[in-house]
């Protein structure tokens, strides 16, 4: 290892992923020089506290990129379409959050247990995938390579938290209202989230599925470097604080059964198989957040199809979906020389 | 129409689905002449309402079912494998919600807008399916006999109405103790529910599923009469207090477009199509609570596969999932001259 350091920004450094990261790049002990941290004007001139001492926000509009070595974007679409190309003109490597970049094939797209070797082809700008495509693919994975992956059917169950930190206070504020006999009202979401499920995430697409939805099936494509997977989602989201739960169905090429699938994914790298649902033991959105893994449990075989598995698959949609992968992709930046 | 009334029973009569079942006889104005409200001792002597008179609660134990025309069975699998034969062998024709007669083939499982010809068959004893069947098979009906069924794929978003209302009272205990900064304690489920998916209904089976995704598994074939529909199911228990959402795959055996199965699922008995998401108009929980219908929405052209649709079906867990299918089987009954 060598012992350089480097100069890393984190663009959108007060909302919920950028202070994520921050925790992240904290907690791996990244090898940050010097850490800046960008966000709106709205923001600038407050602080951030990086390993114990504040850093001061730069306003993202006015700032020069010079001397970055690694922009971490998580400012959403808007700041990543302005920004990360200037960020990445002058000299920084980009590993952008946003869905902006994602489909371009000049962009690599990157799981690190999935495609590291995705980042040799990289240009300057590193796109980090959709949170809930990040959960489903560290788990199918290694399913795809042993016996093959030929369709998926997958149903979400998404928190507040994918949507920001105002969505959370939303639903907080919906719950205190509600036990109080007042009137939750809402401004974040069209309609109450409280003890709610809203199929929705995203506008819709001309054929019905939403933009969340055509996400996760067009990226496992890319991620997994296979465009002949076949998948469906409806993608709804949950009066849950942090951490995103998935039913997939998958079919399988080849038969699998459930224990072998079971010790496969205990292998598997960033997985953590939680199964004994006799015990009440199984992924849960309330055990995930703040961790790292993609949890996964509820593994049967699935009864309507020769070759079929059924999965839960839990993470911690603003850790592994977000902040942590973004990081990760640093570290395999930075172990394969690439920055 | 005949102007014969009669004496109806409702055992578990002070439960969520009981009480339901009450306001349901008094707002379809079916033909009671006396109501008898049934219960464990411990709710025995006290009253329930019925078009405002109090009808006084008797000790199911204890109890004498002679004179009873129809006998509504809303007191779970202990009573009903209890006391329904002995309510069924004292003259009564028995519509029992519980789950311990629905797959005797004695027994036929109704859902009136899909099988009321199967009423014919009746022995005095009737069931009532499954919360999450009833409202998936009134939406599939019209599909299967328009173009066939060959799969499919659900997962739900099950309200804790489902599992009564204690567990409804934990819901709520547990928001008034998050938002006051204390620890929620739980005791209905074997984890916290407010802010949280807990992907277990019921005990687990040796392969894996649970008891309420049998269910779903099983139910449907006996309704829809098609032994071959092959169907898998994860049943998932989400933070809402009343109405169960579905995401449904489904894989038709010939083609069949979006717009022909709304329009089809539009003139269907039972169900009304809310499917504008453009406008953020979609089924919800919170908007199916205290309605008759089954609300369907989201339907598309399932991307994945060459003839197969996806669709989110909505209704109230407790009415239709419950009370009023239990209802509707009596009104047939009268109407069928078969009681």
């Amino acid at each position: 290892m060598s012992d350089r350091k480097f100069t890393v920004a984190v663009v959108g450094a007060t909302g919920a992923v950028g202070t994520e990261m921050i925790r992240v790049l904290e907690k791996r002990k990244f090898p940050v020089g010097t850490l800046r941290a960008f966000a709106t004007s709205n923001s600038a001139g407050t602080t951030v506290q990086f390993n114990g001492v504040p850093v001061t926000v730069e306003d993202v509009a006015t700032t020069d990129f010079k001397g970055i070595d690694i922009a971490l974007f998580a400012g959403g679409e808007i700041a990543s379409g302005t920004y990360a190309p200037r960020a990445r003109d002058a000299g920084a490597v980009v590993i952008d959050n946003s869905s902006t970049f994602r489909m371009d094939p000049e962009v690599p797209l990157v799981v690190p247990e999935v495609n590291p070797h995705d980042l040799k082809k990289h240009k300057g700008l590193i796109a980090n995938p959709n949170c809930s495509t990040i959960q489903m693919v560290v788990a199918l994975k290694p399913l795809h390579d042993k016996v093959g992956i030929d369709r998926v059917v997958v149903s979400t169950y998404q928190s507040v938290s994918g949507t920001g930190k105002a969505a959370m206070d939303e639903l907080l504020e919906q719950a205190k209202a509600y036990v109080s006999d007042q009137k939750p009202s809402n401004k974040v979401y069209p309609h109450r989230i409280l003890f709610n499920c809203l199929p929705q995430i995203g506008p819709f697409r001309d054929d019905g599925y939403s933009e969340e939805e055509s996400k996760m099936i067009l990226e496992p494509r890319k991620i997994m470097g296979d465009p002949n997977l076949k998948i469906t989602a409806t993608t709804v989201r949950v009066p849950v604080l942090v951490g995103h739960s998935e039913a997939v169905n998958v079919t399988t090429r080849e038969k699998l059964s459930a224990k072998d699938a079971r010790d496969l994914l205990r292998q598997a790298p960033g997985v953590e198989v939680v199964d004994e649902p006799g015990q009440s033991k199984y992924p849960m959105p309330i055990h995930a957040a703040g961790e790292d893994s993609v949890f996964v449990g509820r593994i049967r075989e699935d009864v309507s199809q020769e070759r079929g598995l059924e999965m839960w698959i839990v993470s911690d949609n603003l850790r592994k979906g977000a902040a942590l992968n973004a990081v990760q992709i640093a570290e395999k930046l930075v172990e394969m020389q690439l920055v």
